[in-house]
């Protein structure tokens, strides 16, 4: 089954637009496991266990586990998740962004040795950056696009004086990566939940690529803002705009204590029950 | 030392411009050990055997020793060179590029899991995926600016509608890390070998950074346009606009026989040799 079939199946059968992103960082653990990077597996598969009828897919980071030798933790959860939450895909985070046989290497590294479902790219270097992945037929490529950090503005928002219209580098890139770049049908956007009016105009240009966003709270303060601006479905109530809302640290660190999966499993549902509450009022 | 003051000293005691890329593949590896990725240590340290003499540094590319599992041979490499090759810095070929805590593991990553004196980045997602890393004081920071693959044209050469004189992309970019962005006085940037004229726009930008140039053959064909347009020196020969340039495959694969560490001692010293005739006829 492909990325995006993997989506709308994950979507549908935990009525879910929540991603759980997996960003361990051992001096957050709870209790005896504080500071011990050889419990990453162990946290990372007790937040899986206590999320995964919860979410539309999880997100591990790599840099979490390459700053601590955890690889072979990354592998064991990559093959954990596979096993104990067969319907649910899993993004690596890893934003590689290369070329040639360097960008064939690490689609190796993603979709080989990891075995994930999907990879964040970065587009700097342009389309034979992003073609390597695209050999993997099934699988998802999702592509930085609109980032919320100040940064973002850098390059990100810079007007293209040649391109007709001049549009914003994020635009020109959203439309690109709905049409021409998208081969098999499996690419998607990062886009930074700060901005509603910008996700808004991604998903003005790129109207059927699911959208990664990052960026909403715990609370969901801004839940409603963002599955407005993202979130396109048809008369049935399937999206045909899917939109994956990340939370990390809201739910791995939501105690410190011995209760820390319990706690997630709260503010997990509390998160998916407050974006399916924004969905269900932009579908009125 | 800081990592400017090591190309210069490695420059200088080696007469070299020449940076040797460490992208091990295992297929191609000689002999007995072709195929083998348990041998990517072995492999790449009878390259640094064969060439520390020779360069102004190394690079080994990340991405060939995560595919394989290799990281912890990647450990045992860059510990090797620091101990065998203590004149020659090392740059981790990475092009990370994330911001905030994450960007903090990544540098962990390169710098203290890996002891890199410098690491290439992805300047997509602005300044503050750079900051994280210049926390870092004495280490190199190498940022992607032209490259020469056809996608670096989708973004690189757009020009900037919105920026006094209408810069392209990466004229922006060589500007901003020659002055704002350069805190701490250690940015560099990577600049494609295959169009002399665009090394020299940079090199007008951005008159001291050190350029690292990947793209230039065996043969040192290119050799001349690319130092004649990237060096500058000051009146007793030493670079006040360094340049490091990059071969991987030429060197590593010169023979798949049991010879493969003479022949690349032999391919070095003809493209050291080349760059070197190429810097002589610069400055007559």
């Amino acid at each position: 089954m492909n990325f995006i079939d993997q989506l709308a199946r994950a979507e549908r059968l935990h009525d879910s637009l929540l991603c759980v992103g997996l960003d361990p960082e051992p001096g957050k653990f709870p209790g005896a496991w504080k500071g011990d990077a050889g419990k990453i597996f162990d946290f990372c598969a007790a937040i899986v266990d206590a999320t995964k009828d919860l979410v539309i897919a999880f997100k591990p980071q790599i840099a979490y586990f390459a700053a601590h030798r955890a690889e072979d933790q990354l592998e064991r959860l990559m093959a954990y998740i596979k096993r104990t939450a067969p319907d649910v895909p899993v993004i690596l985070d890893a934003k590689r962004g290369d070329i040639g046989s360097t960008a064939e290497q690490y689609a190796r590294e993603a979709f080989e040795r990891y075995q994930a479902d999907a990879v964040t790219l970065s587009p700097f270097m342009g389309f034979d950056s992003i073609e390597p992945y695209l050999r993997y037929a099934d699988k998802g490529v999702i592509l930085l696009c609109r980032t919320s950090n100040p940064g973002g503005n850098d390059w990100q928002m810079q007007r293209l004086a040649d391109v007709p219209g001049q549009p914003r580098l994020f635009e020109h890139l959203a439309h690109r990566a709905q049409t021409e770049w998208n081969r098999n049908g499996q690419l998607a956007l990062v886009v930074g939940a700060t901005y509603p009016a910008e996700i808004a105009r991604v998903r003005e240009l790129a109207p059927t690529l699911p959208l990664l966003i990052p960026g909403v709270g715990a609370q969901g303060g801004d839940a409603q803002a963002t599955v407005q601006a993202g979130l396109v479905c048809d008369a049935s109530g399937a999206s045909t705009g899917p939109i994956i809302v990340n939370s990390s640290r809201a739910v791995l660190y939501a105690s410190a204590g011995d209760d820390f999966a319990q706690a997630a499993r709260r503010v997990a549902l509390a998160t998916r029950d407050a974006l399916n509450a924004a969905s269900a009022a932009a579908r009125r």
